[in-house]
C-alpha cells in the first residue's frame, strides 16, 4: 500500500490523543494515553513519541506511509519555528517541539494552537466540509476562535488571529474588565465563565430564580433553567447569544465567511442557543453578508483537534 | 526584451486611468482618458480597449510582453466570472467585462472592485510593501476597505469581505441608521458624509463653532477648524477617529494584521487624525495584537487602483 496517512496529536493537560487520518480528513484510528504532566517535560515528550509509534504499529499502515505529524496544543505557539512558547496545562515553556519530534521520529512535524487546529478540523471534515471560508467559535471557559480562508488557517502577524473572544461588543455602561485587561470583550459574557458570573450576580442581587436553590452554579444549570422557563436564566442566555450574534455581524462584514461553526461545551445547548444567535446575526448584519450564510454546531466534538492537527499538512 | 508587464485599469465615472506595471508593482507609464459614460456602454468599452492599446503602443514595450490586464471598478463585481454586476458611476449593469476584453485584446483579464484593488496596490508596492497581512481603510464619502492576507485579497463567500464601514461600533444611544439599513455602522461617523452631518447638526443645534459661519460645510472645513482649535470641530474629529480606532481593535483580534493602511480623501488630514486613531486602537486592543502593528497613511494616492489592478495577476 502506498497510501499516505497523517498523524494528528491533540496534546492536552490530562490526555494525549493521537489519530491517524487519511488525505480526506477521515479519522482511521485513535489512541489516547495519559499526558503525565507531573512526571515532567521529558516524560511528556516520551509519551508523545511512544503513543505515535504505538498507534501506527497497531494499525494496518506502515511507518513509511506516515507523511507528516501535526500537533495542536492549548497555549501560545510559534507556528513558523515549531516552538510551544507557553502551554501551562502541559507545563511547556519554549519547547522546540517540532525539532525534537522530527529528530526522534524522522518525519516532518507541524504545530499550531488548539483553537486553530480544531477550526481546521471542522473546516476540513466537519461542519465546514466543502466550505472554503469559515469562522469557528469555541465556547468554553473562554471564547476561542479560528479563521479559515481559502481552506487555510489565518495566523495573522504574530499568530494571534482568531481571538474572537476579545472583540469588544458589550456597551460601555454594562462592560466589565476581561482577563485580557480590556473592557467589554465578548468572552466576559458569552463564555461559561461569563454565564456563571451573570447567574451568581443575579442570585446575589436577590433576583427570583430557580438558580438560587443551587449550591454551586455551572453553565449547564443556567441553560437548563432557561429551557424550563426561568426568566432570569432566559435573560442571561439571551444576553450571551445576543453578543455572539453581534460579534458575528462584525466578522461577517469584515470577512464575509460562508459559515460560522460553533463548538465547545456551551454549544451543546443546541437549537435553543443557536436560534437566538442567528436571529441577532440577521438583525444586526447588512442583508447581503447574511445571504446563504449558516450558523451551525461543530460536528467533530473532541476529534476536531486530532483531525485538524493532521490537516496542518494538507491545509496550511 | 522578454520582460513581462501588466496593464492596470482604473475604471471611474469620469476618467479611465491605465497604467503599465512591472512584476514588482512599479508603475512604468500611465495614460488617462475620459470615460464618456454619457455616450453609452459601447463607447466606454471602446475607450477601455483603445486606451490600453495606446499606452502599450506609446511605451517602449511590445504588445507581446503584456502578460495580463487587470481592472478595478467602483461597484459590485463577480470576480470569479469577471462580470461587473453594478457600477452606477460607469453605467454598467451585468457587463461580462472579462469576456469582452479578452475577446478584443487577446490577453487574460481579471477584475475586482476599487476598494480591493486599491488595497492590493498599497499592499504590493505602497504603504504595505513587504507586509503579508494588512487591512486597508478608504475614508471618502463612505468607509471602504480591503483585506490582504498572505499577500492576497480576501474576497469572502460572496465577494463582500472588507466592508469595514459596516462594522457596528456606535453605541445604541448615539447610533443613526446607515445607508445599508443597519444602525451604528462606522461609516455613519467616520466618513466625509458622517463628519459633515455631525458638523451641520452642531450648527443647527446652535453650538458655538466657527463652522456656523460657512455657507456649506465640507469635511476639510471641519478638519481645518479642528486644527485651529474650534472645540466643536475637535470633538467631531475625535469622534470619527475614536470609532475608526475602535473598529481596528475588533479587526485586530480577528485577523491580527501587521499594518493598517488608511487612504481616501479624509486621510489627507494627516497626523492630526492618525494620532487619535492610534491612541484609541492601543487603548481598546489587548496589548499583544498591537505589538509591532502600525497604522499608516496610504502612499500611492490615485495610483493605487492602477497598480492594484495590475497586481491582480501576481497577487491573487
Amino acid at each position: 500500500m502506498s497510501e499516505q496517512i497523517y498523524v494528528g496529536v491533540d496534546l492536552g493537560g490530562t490526555a494525549i490523543k493521537v489519530g491517524l487520518c487519511d488525505t480526506e480528513g477521515r479519522l482511521l484510528q485513535t489512541f489516547e494515553g495519559p499526558t503525565e504532566v507531573a512526571k515532567g517535560h521529558d516524560t511528556v515528550i516520551d509519551n508523545i513519541e511512544n503513543y505515535i509509534r504505538r498507534i501506527v504499529e497497531e494499525s494496518s499502515y506502515d511507518w513509511s506511509q506516515v507523511a507528516g505529524i501535526g500537533a495542536g496544543v492549548a497555549g501560545f505557539t510559534n507556528v513558523k519555528e515549531g516552538v510551544i512558547l507557553l502551554a501551562p496545562n502541559v507545563g511547556f515553556k519554549d519547547v522546540p517541539i517540532r525539532a525534537i519530534l522530527e529528530a526522534r521520529l524522522g518525519k516532518p512535524v507541524k504545530i499550531d494552537n488548539d483553537a486553530n487546529v480544531a477550526a481546521l478540523g471542522e473546516a476540513w471534515s466537519g461542519a465546514g466540509k466543502g466550505i472554503d471560508n469559515c469562522v469557528c467559535y469555541t465556547l468554553g471557559t473562554g471564547v476561542g476562535g479560528g479563521i479559515i480562508i481559502n481552506g487555510k488557517i489565518v495566523q495573522g502577524f504574530s499568530g494571534l488571529a482568531g481571538e474572537l473572544g476579545h472583540i469588544a461588543v458589550i456597551p460601555d455602561l454594562e462592560a466589565i474588565q476581561c482577563g485580557c485587561g480590556k473592557m467589554g470583550c465578548l468572552e466576559t459574557v458569552s463564555s461559561a465563565t461569563g454565564i456563571i458570573r451573570m447567574a451568581k450576580d443575579a442570585v446575589e442581587r436577590g433576583d427570583r430564580t430557580s438558580l438560587s436553590l443551587l449550591e454551586d452554579i455551572v453553565a449547564k444549570d443556567v441553560f437548563d433553567a432557561a429551557k424550563a422557563g426561568d426568566e432570569v436564566a432566559v435573560r442571561i442566555i439571551a444576553r450571551a447569544a445576543f453578543y455572539l450574534g453581534k460579534s458575528m455581524a462584525a466578522v461577517a462584514v469584515t470577512l464575509n465567511p460562508e459559515r460560522f461553526i460553533i463548538g465547545g461545551g456551551l454549544s451543546k445547548a443546541g437549537e435553543f442557543l443557536f436560534e437566538q444567535i442567528r436571529e441577532t446575526f440577521k438583525k444586526l448584519s447588512p442583508e447581503p453578508v447574511t445571504r446563504g450564510v449558516l450558523i451551525v454546531p461543530a460536528e467533530l466534538g473532541n476529534d476536531a483537534g486530532m483531525i485538524g492537527a493532521a490537516g496542518l499538512f494538507l491545509r496550511s
